[in-house]
Parts: C-alpha cells; structure tokens; sequence
C-alpha cells in the first residue's frame, strides 16, 4: 500500500482492451504527466510499447516496461490461457503488486482473466470466494452503491453479506456516506418478499449490525432509495448489461429526435449528460476487485485513452483511501462476529 | 372463449386499482362506447359504480352491475384477504368467467390478490404453478418478449421451459412471428455461462424442440436479439421495475434539460415518445395471465382511464386470438414430450 508522498506506481496492462496498446498507452501517459503523484510501468512487447511512447513524444519520461510477447485474448477460457501463458501481461502485472513494486494493477484485458489472476497471485480475504465489483451504476442515483457485478453467480447469504460489508466500506470512503443504510434488492419491499436467497439473508443481515433497512425494489436504485444495495452478480451483471444497452439505445433516440430541433452541438451535449445518467462516473473508468489482497483494477474492454486516463486518477484514489485494506479488516470483523453469534 | 360476431363480455373489477373506481369506470365505458364488441360488467358497490356512470352520463348504456361492497386493498396479504372477504370483487369477477358468464377478468387490483383467484377458481393448466406474465417490455424492441415477470421467484427449469413455450404462443399469436427464436438469459452468451438455473435450462431448451438459439445477454433485451427471452420472476421484477424507475428519472431529466429550448408541446410530445420506448405498449395497458384455464389480465395499479380503455381492447385482443387455449395445448404438448423424452 502506498503512504503519503511517496508516488504511485501502477502496472499498467498494456495489452488489455480491444484498442489496445494504443489507446491504454496514451490513456496512462496522459494521467502520469497530469499528475505528478502517478508512476506507471507498462507491461506487453517493448518494440510496440517503445513506438506508441515515440508517437505521442513520451520517451522522455523514462517509463518503465516490462517485456512479453503473451496476452489473453477476449473469449479464452481464462483458467486454461493463463496455465499457458506464464508470462501473459495481466500475471506480471499482478505479480508486480503481489511483490510490492507496484501499488495496483489496471487492465482493461477480460474480466475473468484479471479476476483470476487477482484471485491465484493476490488472494483473497476471509469470507469472499471470489472478488465482488459494485459502485454506483446511475448517475440519476450517484451516491447509491449496488454490488455484486463480479460474476458471483450462485450466492449463499453469507456471500452477500461480505458484499455488503464491502459495498459500505466503499461508501464510506470513496463516496463520503458515514453511516450508509443497506437494502436487499428483491420484489417487495417487507420481509418475506424475495426469492429463498433473499429471505435467507434477510434476518442475518437483521443482526449483522449493518445500518440494514430491508428490501428494495429495482425502481429504488433509480431513487437511491438504500446506500447500498445488494444483488447477486447474476442480477447485477443483466441490470448493468441492460442498462448500458438502454444507455446507447437512448443516446441513439435523443440524437435522431432532436435532429434539426438544437444544433449538434447541443445535442452531443445532451448526449453526454444522458450517458453519465446511465452508466455510473466511477464505472467509466475503472472499478476495484474488493476482498482480494491488493489493488486491482478491472475496465471496460471498450475503453479509450480518456477512460484509461480517469481509471489511473480513480486507481490512485483507491490506493489512497486504503480501501482494499479496510474493506479486508472488516471482512474479517464480520467473520468473527457472525462465528461468534453462532456459538 | 369468444367466438365470431358474438359481443365480448368483459367482467370489469370496478374497485381494482389506485384510482378506482372513478378511472376504472370512466375507461371501460369509453372502450365499451367505441367498440361495439366489447360489453363490460362492473363488479363493485352499486352506489358508487352508478354515481360514477351518472357523471359520465353512461347510465342509457345499461351496462350490468354486480354489488359487493368487499374489494382487496393494496398492501392486504391475498390469500388471507381472500379467505376473509368471500365476496371481493375480483373473486366475483373470476366466477364470472369460471361460469361462462363474461370472456374475461380484467382488474388493476392487487396483483397477488388477481393472480391468487385467477389460480383457484380458474385453475393452472398443466405443467405450470404459477401463472406466467410477459410481454415486450421496451420500446426499443417491440417484438421481443421477455417473461417472467409473474413473480415466479424461486423456479425449476423446467418452469423456465414452460415460460419459452408461453412466451413462443405469445410472439405468434399476438405479435405474428411465425418461428420465434426462444434465447436464456443469463450472464454471457456462452453454454455454461450463468447461474445453476440457467446452466441446467441449456441441455432441456436444447432438446426441447424450440427454436432455442441460446443465452443472450442485459444488453440483448434492447437490440431484440431473440424473439423470446426467458428468466425466472425474480430477475423479471427487478428489470421491470428498474425500467420503470428508470423511464420516469429520464422523462423527468429530458423536461428539465429541454427546458427553454424547445416548446412545451415539444418537450411534451418527447417525453410522451421516451415512455413508448421505455414502457412495452402491452405493458402499459393489461397483461394476461398464462397458464392460466381463462383470461384473467392483470394492471398496473396506477392506471387512469386512458390506461383501462386500452386495457380492455388488449382483452379483447387476447381473447380473440385463442392465446390462452393455444397455451394450455402447448404446454400439455410440451410437457407429454419431456415424459417421452424421459421414457
């Protein structure tokens, strides 16, 4: 974890996202000379690193790489490509952390990739199986965090009570909230509403000392009706996914019915603001694996340099407010606590 | 069910909803005014549905009224409510259409409460628990059905197959696809991806004899990649009601950034367009309920007139389309060729 002055060193994957390396390059160098507290190192094939930094007139800044030639792919089997990649870019990067020469990782490589390598270098804390991803998804809603989108599918209670441990942990230090209030998302809002999952977790949550105020409802993350709101990551991933469909099905709308009403410029305004309604602030950029033991963060295979620029001001964000390592000291706290109501 | 010239009888729950019974009344007698095949019955107290018809100077019409003076309330839990009021509206209402007395139910009452008389009086065809509701839900994809929405919460796969069959009824005789592809939804378009539910769905909707084309993604649901998308009630209610939430936040941010720019009228006719969009038409007036050995349509509880005039042209739609005996024929069809299947 980095203290006070001391600069920030981020592995960058610079190999991961379809506009790769490209845009990640620009995207990181931009951060690093905009803020002087920011230190990359970029991780893929030195001889195409070496002229993406001579094009936008960045050999000067004297950039660490690190060379290799491997890299996952979008759509292979994650496990398998990385038991044959030794040297994929997304392992070193993390192996980076894992040893302390860098504070985070960041990549924008596929998600099950990243979270698998986190999950086999970093490891992960007490009582997550796998890493949990949330933040606020609406920016009508941009204080209200719903969590899990980290592809935990299959869900006992006791997994979405880490997730809510985590997604207060989150509100309280990236989004300011003391006390945040922690809702259920289910279809009713009194007890005994839901499916056997949520009335399961319903009276743990009850007794869990979280500031826990029942169910909500899906218009509710609309209203920010709850701090936190807590799903499974297979409802959060199809509530994301179809938001971000609906976003550029809207954009698309806004922009054929206002055509020849306001001027272009008007409308890509517009445009923009309606984009940063739909898809939460924090997760343009990037967005933090919680419960592993280090900092890595996940992107957008879509992403361009404007989102690789903001995901390093974020990853710096994240370092600093000792996120990770709250969120596991709590982790724990909650293990313990829920072990000793049990005996 | 209805045949030919005859006219359409439909049993109207006069007390049903949160502006009943003034836009309950006011709407069915405009849909009865304008279509001379649709005839109405008001179930509800007498006084009051004949206060309503006076003011609206309806009471030439004749339409037949059923006094009681019990109706279930919103919030009242529906079995027990059922059990203690033996004469509420939308049980009299159901017996109607039990008997042969009218071709269908419709009611914006509670929907527990219209589901629960629907499945006793009227009873489950086979293979299905609970009823099923659906339809297209977006705007952006006005051909696409997605089902369940009928708070199915903790289903079995092969619900989620008698869903696909419903929901392939659905898409041909309301929405005229002749061979709908019948799609999973679920968290990645591979087989394997999902949660257990989904992955034990992927063999049976394979051999199934559907036109199956696998798991689809949120985002789908906007571009209508299948013609039919299936998911449990408990992921189906979230979406729904995000959705909702979501349009109402969008319509709310379009009046306040269009503001000065364009003309109340303008802004006006967009907002009344975006709702189109982000509201399935079917949706906004009467969904029937599947499964079910009668038509029974349930509403929104919020609607006004315009909403129950249109609800009651959907019924007749349903009720002339035969989609609720096609349905009972093709889940018994579907469930005898699983058995053989089995054997």
């Amino acid at each position: 974890m980095s203290s006070g002055n001391r600069p920030i060193t981020i592995a960058v994957d610079a190999m991961g996202g379809d506009h790769a390396p490209r845009e990640v390059i620009k995207g990181a160098v931009e951060a690093a000379r905009k803020d002087p507290e920011i230190r990359i190192m970029l991780i893929g094939p030195s001889t195409a690193i070496k002229e993406e930094l001579l094009k936008i007139n960045a050999v000067e800044l004297d950039i660490p790489c690190i060379h290799t030639d491997e890299f996952i792919k979008e759509g292979e089997p994650p496990a398998l490509a990385l038991r044959q990649k030794r040297n994929a870019t997304i392992l070193i990067a993390t192996k980076l952390v894992q040893k302390g020469e860098a504070d985070a990782v960041v990549s924008a490589g596929p998600t099950g990739a990243v979270v698998a390598s986190a999950m086999m270098i970093l490891g992960m804390a007490e009582g997550m199986e796998r890493p949990a991803v949330g933040g606020p998804i609406l920016g009508f809603s941009p204080k209200t965090v719903v969590m899990d989108f980290g592809g935990n599918v299959d869900c006992k209670s006791f997994q979405l009570l880490s997730f809510a441990v985590v997604g207060c942990v989150y509100s309280q230090r990236l989004l300011g909230i003391s006390n945040p209030t922690v809702a259920l998302l289910s279809v009713g809002s009194e007890e005994g509403k839901g499916n056997e999952l949520i009335k399961e977790c319903f009276p743990l949550f009850k007794r869990s000392g979280l500031n826990f105020v029942g169910n909500v409802e899906g218009n509710d993350i609309v209203t920010g009706k709850a701090d936190v709101i807590i799903c499974d990551g297979f409802v959060g991933n199809i509530l994301l996914k179809f938001l971000e469909g609906l976003g550029g099905a809207m954009s698309q709308w806004l922009k054929s019915s206002l055509a020849g009403k306001l001027t272009d410029d008007e409308i890509a305004k517009l445009r923009y603001d309606l984009l940063s309604k739909t898809v939460g602030a924090d997760l343009v950029g990037a967005a933090p694996l919680l419960g592993v033991n280090g900092v890595a963060m996940v992107m957008h295979g879509r992403s361009h340099a404007a989102e690789f620029r903001n995901a390093l001001v974020q990853t710096k964000n994240v370092i600093k407010s000792g996120l990770v390592n709250v969120v596991n000291t709590e982790l724990k706290a909650m293990a313990d606590k829920m072990k000793l109501d049990k005996n």
